[in-house]
């Protein structure tokens, strides 16, 4: 049997835009002979949708987008994933659920099993869980479906396993000829190889071909990498599809032979794709066709807007170079020489006659003080100003060109540099922003290479460099990656041979910047754990403090 | 038996603290004759901890101060929260567990069953359940103990529960003769009423008396209220504890005599206190000892200058004036006038200066486009710079003044009126402002009258009246309590005779600035729902926006 994974991206709640892409994809399935189409995790309402599930009306509007659905398809079948409701009094009163049905009868349905709650995933805060999984059989297969998570437990490769239950295994035990699993599985620069591994191991271990189908698209700070693939029973790749794009491939279940198409060569390039995809679909979907940022002749500025223009056109970046005394002039003309290669447009805005009145203005309240942080912060803000102005004067989406390495420490400024509705190289650590701009340039120089090789700075007062302020970026980004995504304590980090006074340091700068994440714009994950709603820490705390706290 | 139920304010993580004062209560409660004394939930660590509970080092030090804690009490047993580790391979690797200790020695421990995932909650994303509930044999009673959500199941009660199990029914069946539940049970308005009705419930169910100690304190945007009570078989107070304040009540369970303390007299009374400890626990819990704030001279300034000063002096709250060319004389006046009521300090910014030098600098940038949202929007800004820089100075806590209606709808300027760190009223409805500014009155004049009486206006341009663009508060917050706080689908509002294109308006109002509330500042919890982490929405999504979604 020819089946083909319709690996496609849905709009969270637009359901007429989804059945339509939906009944498109089975047509060309269809057309290319397959009897069975899957569509990937609540492929219906989008994923994830998170309070919407809450709302009786998007729940009646997802079940009738099914019927419509199911009413439109013929000619194949069709696996796909959707809301339904728990009919038990008892429980939260939906499911995800995986529903086949052929020309407009159901012919079976399956409760996702293991709920996630980790991370970015709060699953058993609107889904009850299934209970017992039974292989259903179509066209003479046994076929073993499963949800997303339902195959993250094998106690292989998950000593460690959260859940009792263990799906896949109770499919295989029951005469599974071949598995399938549905999926709305966020990217992260590890998750593909890992879930290639899953397959693999899951395949060989049971000796039966695995199919495997993720959504692809952004949505919010998650990106959706695709990447869906078939594995035979000896756990080799039978299709592939690409990363980060709708696609459409098939692979017979009796040749084992199937569609292979591209996918990312390197991390750099994967990276690059990633923040692309998340970048397109959130201006499209937030209604935006143009964005604006501020171009400092730095790195991070410069790696933003290179990324930007490859995923929107370069038409619709406009970058805005906002001189202060502070400003070099290499800066301006790094700024200058990185629009002309990207072929963007610019305008200037000096800052200095605005910088100016603010402290004219603040003369009489700052009187007899020393400059520090706070007149360095002012300039921050108003360049966030001028671009929100700019915004709302002509409709762009201010992006925000911070790296995750500057917001963990702090390093940044709420209302100034944080300005903005998407943070494209939020999740990025400094040091992998350099290497990403050295992707950028390998085919011709994009970013100018003063950019790369000069130290970086803020700019913000007379000879400053980030190294005065913060450890060097190649040990603070080691640092973060384990205290951060490992969740490794202190004392082992600095065990591992790092110097006690720095993690102290970036520990304690870490735990006291919490307050400037809670309000920061988001971006598209890229680590295996990103600030945002998948690293949830309370803003006031004495945890490792020290503090005497008073009455 | 004489129980003391200590009613007190842990602070998240600061273990040393925390024990100090347990210390401190079990001693006091021995002094007044209990045998027993009761600590709240997770009373060693604080509630909630949210992924510190992730950190091993958090689990150690937590374990340890729970040894340091039942080495330190003598003569007296102890009842307390505490997290404990899941000895079994499956599963989350921690409970929230009840531990009953005496002289050094653990007598029984109890693991939360009900664990609740909705709302502000998280705790499947932490937590193994319990399974099974057994009362313990202590000094010839048999005590029914049960943690917080636990309690919150009964059949009753909760039509529409949510739990399979009924941990009281349980322990009832078993031959509980008292029943004992801590909490970290957080504040809304709604809270205490629907308590009382539990407990009594439970009480006269099953015949036997019910002991509710609650945790009390202001963390983050959550303020845990205390209000422990004690009620007889029949369902009648025996003993009450204060609400938004330490507090240590004595009960008997022989005579079934208490101590009864006073509690809040009004929902005015109630919310002003919430937010006084929100307020309070949150400078004192992130280092600060001074606010400051812009007064404009209208309602929202003013109540939370108003509270302010209630709760950490008037000594330590400065009021900002800054008025620019639309500001009315009316209003300087007003601001004035409550700062003298207040007494606190005041100084005055005029913007026009640092507004002009915008407009002039951007005079290049705007050519030829007419005035609109986008000058506005610098004024609020430039605001928002000015306390962000007094801050930056001086040290003080920034506080936005913004409420809950304004936010609902996008009325509000992000980085510039949504500037701060902690926004004190902001899950009052207007409406609900105006309630308590009347309250904070009713001794003699604190807000001038003219702040209650004259028309809402943003003064942003000449002429302005919040009911321009809005509909009246009275109307907008009905229809916003439906669509928010109950979950309403806009068809049955319109059904309950409010005006159909209003309704639509304001749907479609709250769904397109969720991109605001997203960078937020936190502000204390009132009502039974808040914006912040118990309301999680997608910021791009499809729902309800009738868009035709491009490729």
């Amino acid at each position: 049997m020819k089946i083909g994974l319709a690996q496609y991206s849905p709009t969270i709640g637009a359901f007429k835009y989804n059945i339509g892409q939906m009944v498109r994809l089975a047509g060309k399935a269809r057309e290319e002979g397959c009897k069975l189409v899957i569509f990937p995790e609540l492929a219906v309402c989008g994923y994830p949708p998170r309070d919407l599930l809450e709302r009786e009306e998007f729940i009646q509007d997802n079940l009738q987008a099914m019927d419509w659905l199911m009413s439109e398809i013929k000619g194949i079948a069709v696996l796909c994933g959707c809301v339904s409701p728990n009919t038990k009094r008892a429980g939260k009163p939906i499911h995800n659920t995986a529903i086949l049905f052929e020309e407009g009868k159901v012919l079976a349905k399956m409760h996702k099993r293991l709920l996630p709650s980790y991370d970015i995933f709060d699953e058993t805060r609107y889904f009850e869980p299934g209970t017992g999984s039974v292989p259903v059989s179509f066209k003479g297969l046994s076929l073993g479906i499963t949800i997303c998570e339902d195959i993250w437990n094998d106690s292989d490769l998950f000593p460690e396993h959260n859940y009792p239950v263990n799906p896949v295994a109770e499919l295989a035990e029951k005469g599974t000829d071949v598995f399938i699993t549905i999926n709305s599985s966020p990217f992260d620069i590890k998750k593909a190889a890992f879930r290639y591994n899953i397959l693999r191991h899951l395949a060989t271990k049971y000796r039966r071909p695995f199919f495997y189908i993720n959504a692809v698209g952004g949505q919010d700070c998650l990106i959706f990498d695709g990447s869906s693939m078939a594995v035979d029973h000896a756990g080799k790749i039978m299709a592939q599809a690409k990363d980060f794009s709708e696609d459409l491939v098939t692979c017979d279940t009796d040749t084992l032979q199937g569609e292979k198409h591209m996918v990312s060569a390197s991390k750099e390039e994967t990276v690059v794709k990633a923040l692309e995809l998340g970048l397109k679909d959130y201006t499209i979907r937030c209604g935006f066709s143009k964005v604006v940022l501020g171009l400092s002749g730095g790195i991070d500025s410069s790696v933003t807007a290179a990324v930007a223009a490859k995923a929107i056109g370069p038409e619709n970046v406009l970058g805005v170079i906002m001189p202060s005394p502070y400003t070099s002039e290499a800066s301006i003309e790094d700024a200058e020489a990185l629009a002309r290669n990207l072929e963007i447009q610019t305008i200037t805005i000096p800052i200095s006659d605005i910088f100016d009145s603010y402290l004219k203005t603040l003369e009489p309240v700052f009187s007899g003080k020393d400059r520090d942080v706070t007149e360095e912060n002012i300039q921050a803000r108003i360049r966030g100003n001028l671009l929100m102005a700019i915004s709302n004067k002509f409709g762009h989406l201010v992006l925000s060109t911070g790296n995750k390495s500057e917001l963990a420490v702090g390093y940044c400024t709420l209302y100034g540099d944080l300005s903005g509705g998407f943070a494209l190289i939020l999740d990025l650590p400094k040091t992998m922003v350099y290497e990403v701009a050295g992707y950028l340039n390998s085919e011709g120089e994009i970013i100018p290479k003063r950019v790369l090789t000069k130290a970086p700075s803020a700019e913000l007062r007379p000879g400053q460099k980030d190294q005065d302020d913060l450890p060097p970026y190649e040990i603070l980004d080691l640092i973060l990656e384990r205290y951060l995504e490992q969740n490794t304590p202190p004392d082992r980090i600095i065990a591992e041979g790092f110097n006690q006074e720095t993690v102290y340091r970036i520990v304690q700068m870490v735990d006291r910047s919490e307050y400037k994440r809670h309000q920061a714009p988001m971006g598209p994950r890229v680590t295996s754990r990103a600030f945002g709603y998948g690293r949830r820490y309370p803003v006031c705390h004495g945890y490792g403090k020290q503090l005497e706290i008073g009455n």
